[in-house]
C-alpha cells in the first residue's frame, strides 16, 4: 500500500538503554500517532561492531555501523539521534548541524551550559530542528497539570515542592564513572535536571537560586581500582524563584536508597493543589477548594482519552501508557515540528535553558549565595 | 542490512481498540524481544474500506482489504489475528484453521463454550498454533506472584479474592449493544473472564463454583431506539474451589462507579501474603512472615529488570511499562510458540477453559446451586 | 466545683482487652462531649483478685470484687458494663436487666441467636437501655458514609463489597480458643459480624443470604495438648441482598496473613462511589461523577470537624482520632440514649439482627442453598 | 478504693485546643499506662469565667478561676500545665518556677530564643522538671524510626527530608492574627518547629542552616478592619548539616492548599530507608537492602504492641492510636521524669533548642547566608 507522507530517515548513535529508548520511540510514534512525516530506521552507529548488528536487527535499522560519522555523511539521513556518552554530543552534534540535519539529543545536551550554547546557537543559525530527550514532560499527566496550572484553575501559584531521587549511586562501592566527571556530572547535572525541567515546564521561568551540592560519599574505585575523588554532588538541593512570583525548592539525588523513580512535584495554589509521582506516573492527584465542606480531598485522576495524548495509546482509561511510550510522544512532537506543524518541544536553547540553571545552582552553591539565573 | 530469521506474515481483522493493540504488539514485540522469528504485518481487514486503509497506514501493514476472507486466501500468511466482534471469532477461527493458519484471537474465544470447544479441538487437530488474548498475564510482576506461589514462598496456599470492576456500563442510559446479548454478553464473561483467567494462572485449577449473576439495569435501548430487556449480569460473583484445596471468590463488575481497571487479586499463604492491583500494574505487594517482629508489613515490590521480561524494555528499574507492552510480551510469547520454543501460553484450550468457567458459574447462579467445573 | 448534672454509676465485669477499652470509653466520653449525665466508675469485677484491684487502680474504678454478683446486687449502680467471655453475656445481662440495670454488653450478645432474643426480649420487657459493643460504626467517616447515601448523593445504590480480614488465627500452631467452639464461634461469628453490622448500617436491611463458610486449618492442639477437630469456619464468605434493591457481598477471614484490620468496604451507587479501609479509618474514599471531565477521580476525604464528633475530639482537621476514641463516642452514644436524648445507637435488637445474620449464613452454607434472612 | 502512689494536683492555664489536649493528656495517661504518681485535675484557668466553669466540668478539674496566679498560688498544686497565648508563656513559667512547681508549657516555649532560654536557665536553677508540648515526637513509629537509626539497621545516615504543611493560612481574606506577630510568629516558628523537632529527634543535632522564608500573603486584616502588612513567613525553607555528617533540607508551609497535616519525613541510609506522614501516622514506610533481589520494596509497619507504647492502648496490631492518645503518652513521659524515673521527654532546654533553630534559620534567611546554629 503506497503512501503518500514525506519519509525522513533516522541514523541513531547509540545502543544502549536511550538508544534503544530512541529507536522504540520512532517505531512506536508512527504507530501511534497519524504523523505528518514518516520516520524511516535507517542506519545505527556503535563503536562495536556486534553491537551495531545486533542493534540494527533488534531495532528494526536497515544499516550498522561502527562509525558514527558514516550517518553524518549519508545525505540521505534527515535526523541524527545522539545517545552517545555526554562527552561526545557536541562534536556529533555540531557535526550533524554542519550537514543540515535535524539533530535529537539525549540530554544533557552537553556537561557544560558553554557547550550547549554552542550547540544552541548553530543549530538556529542552520536552520534546523532539534529536541533533546526529557522523557517525563510528555506524560499526559504533566500536560494536563500544566494546562491546570495555565488556565487559573489552581488560583495563584504560590508554592513548588520537586524532587528527583533514584539510588543508583547509593552503593559507595559502585565504580567512578563518566557520571562522577567534575565537567557536566553529580546527581544534580543527572537527575536535577529533569526536576528543573518540569518545574520550568509548569511554572515558568525560574529567576534565582540557592543552591546546596552535597557529596556524601567522597570517593570510588575507577575500573582500574585507582581511588579517585568524587567531586560531584551526591545530593544537590535549591531554593528557586520563579518569574511568576512563585518560590520554591527542589532536590536531586541519586543515593536515596529505596528510590527508583521518585520525579515528583508538588503544586500549591489559591485555588487547589496538585502532587504527582513519576512512580505513578499515570495519576494526577488534584485538591480543590471548590469542592464542598466535608467532600474535600486530593483525587486521584487516572490518565484516560480525557488527557491527550493517552487515548492515542488506548482508548479505553486506566489502562496505563509506560516509558516507552512517553518517549514514542516526545518524538511524535519532535516530528511535528520538523514538519512545521508545530513549535519545537524541548528544542537546544530548552536544553541549554536546564544547562545554565544547573550550573547557576552549583557556583550559588560554590560560592553559598543567591545567584540570577544566567546573570 | 540482511536478516536471516524466518518470516511470517501476519493477517489482522479488526481494526477498533484490540486491532491496533495487536499490531503494537506485533510491532513491538520484535523491537523488544530477540524472537526467533519475524513477523511481518501483511494485511488489515475492515469492513469499512476507509478504516481498513486508515489502519494499514497507521499500523504499518502493507495491505488492506475489505473483505476477511483475502486473509485467509493469501497462501503467503502464517498468522491470523482476530479482533473482530466476538460472534465472529468462530467462523474466522475455524477459517483460519482450515486454511493451516496459526490463529491469534481476542477473548472470548465464542460466545458460548460449545463454540469455543469446536475451535480449540480444530486447531488441535490441525496442529496450528493458538493464542488468545488474554493481556494482564503477561505482566512481569503477576509472573513473579505465581513464581512466588509456585515455590512455595508464601506457604500453603488458603484463600483468594479476585475482581475485576470497571464503570464503562455504569450509565444507565447507555445502550443495548452486543456486550448485552444473552448469547455470551454480561459482566462475568467480559471481565469475570479475566478474573478467573488470573484466578487459575496463580493458584491452579478451580474445580467448583457457586455463582451469583445479578443484573441491575434492566432494560436499555437499542441504537434504534427500543427498550430492550437485559437478561445479562452487570455483576457477576463467584465462590470458587481449587484443586490444591483452596478457597475464594471473583467478582465482576461493569458498573462499579469510578473503577477503570480495577483487576485485583489477594492472595493469602500460611507464611506470606500478595496484593495487586491492575490500576498500578507495576507494582506487587508482598508480605513476609519471615521478616522480624516489628518489621513487619506488606512491601511495595516496584517492576524491574529483576522481573523478567521487564528488562527487555528498560534496564532500569521504577521506569515502569504500559498496556500495549503487555500485548507485546504476549505476542513474543506466542511467536516463541510458533517457533517451537515454547508452550503457547493462553491457547484456545486455554480461552475454552474459561468459557466454561463462566458458563459454570452463569449456570450455578440461574440454578442457585454449586457446580463442579465441567460437571 | 459542683456538677448538677444525674450521676449513674458503672459496674464493669472483665479487665482484658475489651475492659480496658469500656473503661477507657467511659472515662473518654465525659470528657470530650458534654453528656447529659455523669458516668462514674464505682465497681469492676474479675474473677481474678489482683486484676480487679489492678485494673480498678489502673481505670479509676473505685471498687473491686472478685464477684460479678456485687455489682449486680449494687442497688447504686445504673449501668453493667459486660466485657466477661461471651459464653456468659446471657447470664450476667439477663441477671443485670431483672435488676432493672441497663446493660452495655460487648459484641457478640451471645454465642446463639436464640440466646440473644431472650437477652433483647428481656431487655425491651424491662424498659432499661441496652448497647452492644461495635465499636466500628461510630467512626465519623462511617457517619459520613452513610449520610452520603441516605441524601442520595451516591444515586441509586447497586453494589456492595465488605470484608473483615485479620491474621490473628494464621498460625496453625495456634491453640484451639473458646472462639473454635461450635457454639458461636468461627471468623464469621467473629469479624463477619463487624463486616455484616457495616453493611446494614450503611445499605439496611439484608433480605437474603448465600453462605460459603471454610474451615481451613483443620485441627489445633488445646492448652492441655488435645488435638481438636476444628468445626468452625477460618473464611466466612456471602452473597447478600438487600432490601433496597442492591445487591453485595462480604467476607470475613481470620487467617489473612499480614492483615491486621481490614475492615473496608466498597459501595458502588448510579452517581458515585465510596471506598474504606479501616487499616486507615479517619479517611473515607469519594468518586462523583458530577465531577468534570478529565478530573473526575477518587478524593481522600480526611477526618475533620465538618465530620461530627471529630471536633469533639479535635478542632483541627487531619490529627485523627485512635480507636479507643470510637469507644468514646460509642459510649456517649449510650448515655444519651439512656438519658432518652436519642435512640440507642445499637441496642439488643441490633445484636440480635446481626447474630440472626451470622446463623442464616451458617445454616446457608450448610445447606449450600440461598436463604432469606431470619426465615 | 486507696491508691498508694503519690499524689501531684495539676492546674490549668488556658481551656482552648491545647487546654482540652492537656486534660485529656493527664486523664488518659493515667487510664492508659501504670504511672508512678497520680496526677489530679485541680484547677482551671481561663480569663472568661463561664470558659472557665465549663471546661472544669467537662475537662474534670475541681476548681475554675478566672485567674491564672491563683494556680500559681495554691501551695497545693504541683505542675502547672500552660496553654495560654504564646506571648503570655514566659511571665506564667517564671512565675510557676519561681513557686516551686513543675511546668508543662506547650510549644512554642516563648516567641524569642532569648525568653526561652531565661525561661530553660530559671527551671534549671529551680531544679523543676520541665516539658514542652511537641505532640509527634512521642508517636510509637517515630521511636520506632529513631531506634532503626540509632542501632545502625538503617546504616550510614546520609539524607534528610523534613516537612510540615497545612493550609491553615491559605485563605488570603483570614485575618491577621497574633501567629503573624513579627516576634514569634511565621509559618517556620508555627510547624518549622515541629519539622525541626523531628529532624533533630531522628538524626541529632543540626549544626548548621541555610534559611529561606518567604511571605506570600502581604497584607491581612485584623480584626478592626485595619490592613497589616504580613512581615513573617509563610513558607520556610531550610538547608541543614547534622553533627553525624548527614545533610538535609525541611519546609513549613502554612499556606499548602489540601494539606491538613503533612508532618512528613524521608531518611536515607547506606542500608535502608524510611519514610513516614503524620496523615498516616499509625505507619512507619521502611526499606531494607537486606531484602532479597526481586523482593525489595518500602515496606508499610503499622503500629501494633510490638511498638511501645502502643500495646498500653490496644493489645492487637493495626487499630490505631489517635492524636489525643500521642498527648497521654507525652503527659506519661513527663510524669515518669518528675518522678525521677526517667530523664524529662522534652525539658525547656529542648524548646529552647527549637526557638534557636527557628531564629537562625530566620536570620539566615534575612542575611542570605548559611549559619553555624547558636553561632
Amino acid at each position: 500500500m503506497s503512501n503518500s507522507k514525506p519519509k525522513i530517515k533516522v541514523g541513531l548513535i547509540g545502543t544502549g538503554f536511550m538508544g534503544k529508548a530512541h529507536a522504540f520511540g520512532f517505531t512506536n510514534a508512527s504507530r501511534v500517532f497519524d504523523l505528518p512525516v514518516v520516520a524511516e530506521l535507517d542506519t545505527v552507529a556503535d563503536i562495536n561492531e556486534a553491537e551495531a548488528r545486533n542493534a540494527a536487527r533488534a531495532f528494526g535499522f536497515t544499516n550498522a555501523t561502527t562509525d558514527w560519522r558514516d550517518i553524518i555523511n549519508d545525505p540521505e539521513i534527515g535526523i541524527v539521534s545522539i545517545t552517545a556518552p555526554n562527552a561526545l554530543h557536541k562534536e556529533m552534534s555540531l557535526a550533524a548541524i554542519a550537514a543540515g540535519k535535524h539533530v535529537y539529543c539525549e540530554k544533557p545536551l552537553a556537561p557544560l551550559a558553554q557547550d550547549a550554547r554552542e550547540m544552541a546557537d548553530a543549530a538556529e543559525a542552520a536552520g534546523i530542528k532539534t529536541q533533546v530527550g526529557f522523557n517525563y514532560l510528555c506524560n499526559p499527566m504533566l500536560q494536563l497539570a500544566r494546562a491546570m496550572i495555565e488556565s487559573g484553575e489552581l488560583g495563584e501559584i504560590r508554592g513548588y515542592r520537586g524532587l528527583h531521587a533514584e539510588d543508583y549511586m547509593a552503593d559507595a562501592s559502585g565504580p567512578f564513572t563518566f557520571r562522577h566527571d567534575p565537567a557536566g556530572g553529580g546527581a544534580l547535572a543527572d537527575l536535577g535536571s529533569h526536576a528543573l525541567a518540569t518545574a520550568e515546564f509548569l511554572l515558568g521561568p525560574v529567576t534565582e537560586v540557592m543552591g546546596d551540592c552535597v557529596t556524601v560519599i567522597p570517593n570510588r574505585k575507577d575500573r582500574s581500582g585507582t581511588v579517585r575523588a568524587v567531586e560531584v554532588d551526591d545530593i544537590g538541593r535549591a531554593f528557586l524563584r520563579f518569574e511568576n512570583g512563585a518560590s520554591g525548592s527542589i532536590e536531586a539525588n541519586w543515593i536515596a536508597t529505596g528510590r527508583k523513580m521518585q520525579h515528583d512535584f508538588e503544586v500549591f495554589g489559591s485555588k487547589g493543589a496538585l502532587t504527582f509521582s513519576q512512580e505513578r506516573f499515570n495519576e494526577l492527584h488534584f485538591y480543590s477548594n471548590d469542592d464542598a465542606e466535608g467532600r474535600q480531598g486530593f483525587r486521584r485522576i487516572e490518565a484516560s482519552p480525557a488527557h491527550p495524548p493517552y487515548g492515542q495509546f488506548c482508548v479505553a482509561p486506566g489502562h496505563q501508557i509506560g516509558f516507552n511510550d512517553l518517549k514514542a510522544i516526545e518524538v511524535a512532537g519532535y516530528l511535528s515540528a520538523i514538519n512545521d506543524d508545530a513549535a519545537e518541544p524541548f528544542n537546544f536553547r530548552a536544553g541549554l535553558r536546564i544547562q545554565t540553571l544547573v550550573e547557576d545552582i552549583q557556583t550559588s552553591s560554590a560560592q553559598q549565595a543567591w545567584r540570577k539565573v544566567g546573570g
